[in-house]
C-alpha cells in the first residue's frame, strides 16, 4: 500500500525508518545548503577583492541617487557581498546540528525536533536570499576592463615568465638554466626598472633560442583566453 | 585533447576550473563523510542503550579471556561504540574547515593546502577506522532476546495502548471517549496495579464493543513484526 | 577623555580598537555560550536517561491534567530535556561563525554584520530559553528514591566489588590474586546465581584475610556519599 | 586530604567532579583555542591584503637565496599567511568536538577519549606552530612605507572627506547641505579629475566656512596618528 501511494504522488518510499524518517536525509539537505553557501561565499571573495580601490577591475551596482558611505560621499563599500560573506558563515554553520540530530535515541527521541524548528527556515530562507541577492550582484556587476588590462601591465610583462620559462625548456634549455634566465630578466622588472620583453630580447642567450617574433607570441593574452567560449559552452550549454 | 585523455583514464574533466580544482568538490567529500560518520554513531548510540545494565538487550562482544574494567572485574563497559562516538563528533568536526576553504582568493591561494594536509588523511583514516571497527561491533554483537521480552513485558501490556485506542474509535468511539477509557485503564497499570489486558475486558465500556478475541489479537507482538522481511528485502535484496 | 567617560560609566576602554571593536571579544563571547549550551545539555542527558523506562529513578514534573503522547496515555516522554537537548546543538553550532568573524578585511569589513543580526538574538534568547527550561525542569524533578535503591540491588552487591578489591590488596594480597579473587566471586552474581556478599564470605581466601564485619562495612553505600555536604557547602556555600 | 595535596602542588581542586573531571573545562580550553587562532587568522588576512601586487605596502621576508613559485621566479606569494589561514580554520573546527565532549553519559562514558587523544595534539600543537610561524613572519616583515603613501595619496586626498564634512557641520552648515558640499567636490576626484583640497578651496560655498589653512590643516594625516603611542603604550607597557 505504502508503495502504491507513494507512486501516486510521485514519492518514493523511505526503505528503512522507524518512528520517524532518518535523520541522515536532513543532514545531507543541510550539509549541501552549507556547500552551496560556501560556493557563493567564493564569488562574494572575488567581487570584494576586485573592488578594492587598488584593484578596482569591477564593482557592485551604485545608483546614481544611492549615497555612499555616511560620512565619506565617494566610498563605494562592496556592501552586498560583504553582507552575503557573512551569511555563508551563518549557512554552513547550520550543519553542524543538523548531522548531530541524525544519532537519535532509539532512532526515535525528539532533540531534533527544536534544531530543525530553527534551522529549517533559517537554512533555507537565508540561503535563498544570499542566491537572490548574488544573482543581482552578478547580473549589475559593473566591470572596468581598462583597468583590468591596467593591472595586467603593471608588472612590465612579468605575468608571462611562466609561457616563457616553458618556451626555453622546449627549445633545448635546461630546466635549471632556463630558470636563471628567466630569472634574471625578471628581478629588474620586478624592481620597475625595464620592460621584460626588452629585456628577454636584449639577453643573448635567450635570442639564441628564442627569436624576437616567438617572444612575443608568448606575450599574447589571447593564449589564456582561447578555451572561453568552450567552457562557457560546457557550463551553459551551446544556446 | 583534455577530453581525450580523461575519457582514456575514465575521468570527467572539470567544467570550471581555475588554477586549483574549486573546493566546493572537496567540501562535499568531507560533509559527506561527516553525515556517514553521524549514522555511524546513530548505531553506536542504539548498542550503548541496550548494553546498560537495566536494559541489556545486546552488548558488544566480550572475549572469555578479556579483562572487563581494571578495578571492577565483572563490568563490561560499551567500549569500542564509545569510542566511535567520539569518532563521529571528529568526522563531522572537519567538514567546516573543509566548507571554509571553498572562498579561495582569487579561486587560487593555497590556505586550502594545510587544512586538506590534516583532513584528507584524518577524515578518511578515522572514518575507516570507525566502519571497520563498527562492522566488527554488529558482527559480533551479542542479543539477548529474552531480555527484549521481559523488557517488553515490564509494563503490563501498555505498549500496546496504541493499538487499542485505534480499534476503540473504529469500532465507533469517539476520539475523547476512547482517550479516556484506555487512559483509565493505562493508569492502574503503570502504577503497577494490574495488566492492561485484564483490566480492559474487565471494562463494561470497552467490553461492549471489543469482544476478549478482539483485545487479545490486539496485543500480538506479530502485529509490529510483519513487514520485517519486506523491509530487509528492499535493502539488501531477495537474496 | 576615553578614559574618563569609560570611567564615568563603568566601562573599560578597548585598548586595540580599529574602526570596529576586534571580534576576537564577540567571539570569545559566543564559545562562552557554546559551553554553557553545552553544559545544560549534560544535565539534559542525565535526566533523560534517569526517565528511562528501565531506569526510572527521576523524571519531569507531570502536572495532572496534561496529556501523555497523543496516543499511549501512560507515555511521558522526557519532552522538556529532549528539546533542551536540541537547543545546546543550535547555540555551540553558532560559535563557529563567530569565529570567522574575527578575520575581517583590514579589520573593518562589515560581513560580521550580517552573522551578528543573526546569532545575536538567537544565541541569547535561545540559551536563555534553555536556561529557565532547565532551571524548572530541576526545581520540579519527580525523583523516586525506591528505584535507586533497587537499581543498585540489581547487581546482587557486585557494585561494591571495587572496594573488596582494594581492601584485599590493603590486607597483604598481590593485585593480580585479589583480581582474580573478586572476579570468581563476581562472575555467579553477575549470572544471577548468588549474593556477592554471601559469596566473598563463603570463599576460604577471602575469609582468610577480611573478617565478615569488615566485608559488610566494605557494602555500606554510605562510604560513597560522605562528602556530599562538603561539596554542595564548596559549590553553593555554607548558607 | 585532596585540599592538602592540591595546596602542596599548586592545584585548585574540582569542585563538584564525577568519575572523570567534568569536560566544560575542556571545551572551554579548545574554545578559547579557536578563538587565539582566529585572531591569528586576522593578521594573516592583514598580511595577505597588504602583501597583494597592487597593494603591496609590506610583503613576508623573502630570503636572497629563496627560490620563489616554481614557475615564475618572480612571484612572491604570502605562502606562510596563506598557511597559518588554514590552520586557523583547523583549530577552531576542534572547538565543536571538545563541547560534544561535555554531555558524557551519567557524566562518565569514555566517548570523550577518542576526541580527545587526537584534537588535545592536534589542536595544540597546530596552534604553536601558527604561532611560532607568525611571529617569524611579523618580526621579518618586510614593510613598504612609500607605498603606502603612494595607495594614501592615490585617491587625491578623498580619504581626508569624513574630516571635512565634519569640519563643516562644526562650522555651522547643515549636515545636508555639508554633505552636498563634500559630494560635488568628491565626485570629480574620484573620476580622476582633480585634487580634492585644491577643488575644495575653490569651491565658493566651502571658501565661505573654512578658510585655506583651515582645510590643509585637515588634510594632516599626522590627525590620525596622535594616539599610536598611547595605544602602544597601554598595549606593551611603557618600557
Amino acid at each position: 500500500m505504502e508503495e502504491h501511494v507513494a507512486a501516486k504522488m510521485g514519492l518514493v518510499p523511505e526503505p528503512v525508518s522507524t518512528q520517524v524518517i532518518p535523520r541522515d536525509r536532513h543532514a545531507m539537505f543541510f550539509a549541501t545548503l552549507g556547500v552551496v553557501a560556501s560556493c557563493l561565499e567564493r564569488l562574494t571573495i572575488e567581487v570584494r577583492h576586485l573592488q578594492r580601490t587598488e584593484v578596482l577591475e569591477a564593482e557592485e551596482f551604485f545608483a546614481p541617487g544611492q549615497k555612499g558611505s555616511s560620512a565619506m560621499p565617494h566610498k563605494r563599500n562592496p556592501v552586498l557581498t560583504e553582507n552575503v560573506t557573512g551569511l555563508a558563515r551563518l549557512v554552513r554553520g547550520m550543519a553542524l546540528p543538523a548531522m548531530e540530530n541524525v544519532a537519535l535515541w532509539h532512532e526515535r527521541d525528539i532533540s531534533h525536533s527544536s534544531v530543525e524548528r530553527m534551522i529549517g527556515p533559517d537554512a533555507t530562507v537565508t540561503l535563498d536570499f544570499a542566491l537572490a541577492r548574488m544573482t543581482g550582484v552578478i547580473d549589475k556587476l559593473v566591470v572596468y576592463p581598462a583597468n583590468m588590462r591596467r593591472n595586467l601591465d603593471r608588472l612590465g610583462g612579468l605575468i608571462h615568465s611562466q609561457r616563457v620559462l616553458l618556451a626555453l625548456t622546449q627549445a633545448g634549455v635546461s630546466r635549471e638554466d632556463a630558470y636563471a634566465l628567466v630569472q634574471r630578466n625578471a628581478m629588474p622588472v620586478w624592481r620597475g626598472e625595464g620592460d621584460f620583453l626588452a629585456l628577454l630580447k636584449a639577453d643573448p642567450q635567450v635570442a639564441a633560442v628564442l627569436k624576437p617574433e616567438q617572444l612575443e607570441e608568448l606575450f599574447d593574452l589571447g593564449y589564456h583566453l582561447k578555451h572561453i567560449d568552450t567552457i562557457f559552452a560546457r557550463v551553459f550549454g551551446e544556446g
